[in-house]
């Protein structure tokens, strides 16, 4: 199946807005073995949209608009598309009816203009728009049209907010692209953290046995190293015992597939029953925002500190101002106090402590910027590790995170296997 | 200026990376007056960039490709373009001594594959990688070759890492982009945050003198709205004027032009030699997040809580287990008692409380989803608000976040002016 992906809309290249749906588009289509083949992105003339829908159907099976389908003078997508298939608009009365009732719903007072977004091309199915007002269309008499050249062609538009595009890409549009072009192959995808791309390799090539038409994958994403094996579909059963394979050979390293690292770190606390406390410095409350980006977690977390003054550290988690006189506030002997401190005050069994220097300024030749000691604490044992993440301030702060959850993982495993 | 982009790459195809680049590209050239007209995105084979590439040079000035310039067999951009422009590739000495003291420097030793990278097209000029490996291009007698048709057309090759190629396209190709085609037009942004786009366009209507030539736009941004106005560089003068009479009509709600919100609360709080600390409960460490992501405001940032259990609200702030049995954890009662106990623990002069529901469970009738109470501390006087920001949980996190940022910032204007 050949798919290209025409972007609609002046805000994606004036950079005020940054393209997430081809990202959105190309991962689940991938899923099923599916490739976007090309992608471009053209502002609101009818000339661009036209041109492009020609060029695009001169080799995809299936053409996604996505954008300018709203009610203002520059939406025209539906317009020029419709002209272009050779298919007239039509007003629909549900379709009113539906946008009528999206303003009622919300109490605010309908523009007469959104109405417009009520004429559909006859014979084009309706993508129901759950979060908006723009209907989303799909079009598959494209054949029957001039500029497919008599091949079988679909051709979907659908709105550009994400909010709008996402649940009606995946619900709607994903379901018909799988029984249209059935799936070839399958995916199993494991994501693993604590461990580098190579040494990864060569685990899983020490173990698995590989038959013909495996494949592996490698993907380094920002917070895992996304291991993907594919198979044909006739291949399944064997896909199954070599996915077990790599299993075996990655458990201590294989995260929560939802949440990643910070999804594992939750479910190896609530497993043993145990509670969880953060102490942040460096990090300054980005391990808590993680940890609490996930739903339900309040089981488990019991709250944190963002001890950013040194006054505050001594204040709150009862290091002593000997230590950090002594040893400085970014030491290993810091961390250790913080983190034994943290546990005591918040009453937590595990629990982490990250003070480092995230930069640009404070670096010294002795400690220098991306330095930083995570101490974890877990049932009653404390640990420190030394950490260099070097770079700029948010790369610092992102890998000390990653660090300091994988160093809190480890510590666990090591206390309960 | 006719300016298209071609992006070379088929990790943004099968959506494990997610294009930055365009934005960058576009907010610049915004800046100056010229817009992106049209971009692609294409998988790195011969056929794909030769064609993009021609049919880019039939209608653009200026044409960027970014990505393809790596060491790997996939890597071909600087190959298929130096042909199609008549070029030939060059062993440039200057260019493997740089690549091989990057490796040096580094400690890793150097694949010879990388030196595939010191073949560039005779003629054209380097644009030198200060974080990477592969040198830009800057290819300036493009009128030459067949493709371009005798057209004064000039094609730049940038590597897609965003991390290589942001500084390369700032502070080598804009300042080219801005000689050859010089800017015909000023433009004054101001960021705005605490007040609606209608009650902003209001507020600019009743005040400013408009001249022919200018033209004012405002754009959503996800933490303000942005205002900008546009003249003709001729226009400097009457520009200014217009943007001082914006700036009176928006005074107390314009924020930081850097930092946003976030800045000018801290910049606030920094003006009266104050201090500043945070709990947290619905929004998870995200405020504390967004204030230690600013270098240096440790002058005014001592720390914070997140307080997610009910025990550690009333072990750590000193709110009574009364109030949250009679009143619950998420009321106006609750936030009262943990903004103040807040600012004594950490000897605070200004201080934000948060409590609230993110969802997706804990909602009630009485109290739904997406309700939060936050309270603010300034010098010693304390307020509590109601705010209801629902949706999912991201987005509740994310409004409520700027809900007490405005709110603290109003509470200190009014208590000093």
């Amino acid at each position: 199946m050949k798919c290209e992906v025409i972007c609609i809309g002046t805000e994606i290249l004036l950079g005020t807005t940054i393209n997430t749906n081809l990202s959105y588009v190309g991962l689940q289509l991938d899923e099923i073995g599916h490739t976007v083949e090309r992608e471009v992105c053209i502002p609101d003339t009818p000339d661009a949209i036209g041109e492009s829908l020609h060029a695009a159907l001169t080799r995809a099976d299936v053409v996604i608009t996505i954008g300018g389908l709203g009610p203002t003078i520059d939406d025209m997508t539906r317009e020029i598309i419709a002209e272009k298939l050779g298919m007239q608009l039509e007003f629909r009365q549900d379709i009113a009816d539906h946008i009528r009732s999206y303003f009622g719903q919300r109490n605010i007072e309908m523009p007469e203009s959104v109405l417009k977004q009520a004429y559909l091309p006859d014979g084009a199915e309706v993508i129901p728009n759950d979060f908006g007002t723009a209907p989303g269309l799909w079009c598959d008499r494209v054949h029957d049209s001039p500029v497919a050249g008599g091949n079988r062609r679909f051709v979907v538009m659908l709105p550009g907010p994400p909010r709008e595009f996402n649940p009606m890409f995946s619900n709607y549009v994903m379901p018909r692209i799988r029984e249209l072009f059935p799936p070839a192959v399958r995916r199993v995808h494991l994501g693993v953290s604590g461990i580098g791309e190579s040494s990864i390799e060569t685990l899983v090539d020490q173990t698995l046995t590989r038959f013909a038409e495996l494949d592996v994958a490698y993907c380094v994403r920002r917070d895992k190293v996304d291991v993907r094996l594919t198979a044909p579909l006739s291949n399944d059963q064997q896909l199954e015992i070599a996915a077990d394979q790599v299993r075996d050979a990655l458990a201590p390293y294989l995260v929560d597939p939802e949440h990643g690292i910070v999804g594992s770190v939750c479910q190896a606390v609530r497993d043993q029953g145990w509670t969880l406390g953060i102490a942040e410095s460096c990090t300054g409350g980005e391990i808590a925002r993680r940890i609490t980006d996930i739903a339900g977690v309040s089981d488990v977390f019991k709250g944190s500190f963002v001890t950013y003054a040194n006054a505050v550290k001594i204040e709150l988690l009862g290091v002593s101002s000997e230590t950090i006189n002594t040893h400085g506030a970014v030491s290993a002997e810091t961390a250790h106090e913080m983190v034994r401190g943290l546990s005591e005050r918040l009453q937590v069994d595990t629990g982490i402590a990250v003070t480092g220097i995230a930069g640009p300024s404070g670096g010294t030749a002795d400690k220098p910027v991306g330095r930083a000691f995570i101490g974890t604490i877990v049932d009653g044992d404390s640990r420190v590790q030394r950490y260099d993440h070097p770079g700029d301030r948010k790369r610092m702060r992102d890998r000390t995170t990653l660090s300091a959850l994988n160093q809190l993982l480890r510590h666990i495993q090591a206390k309960t296997k």
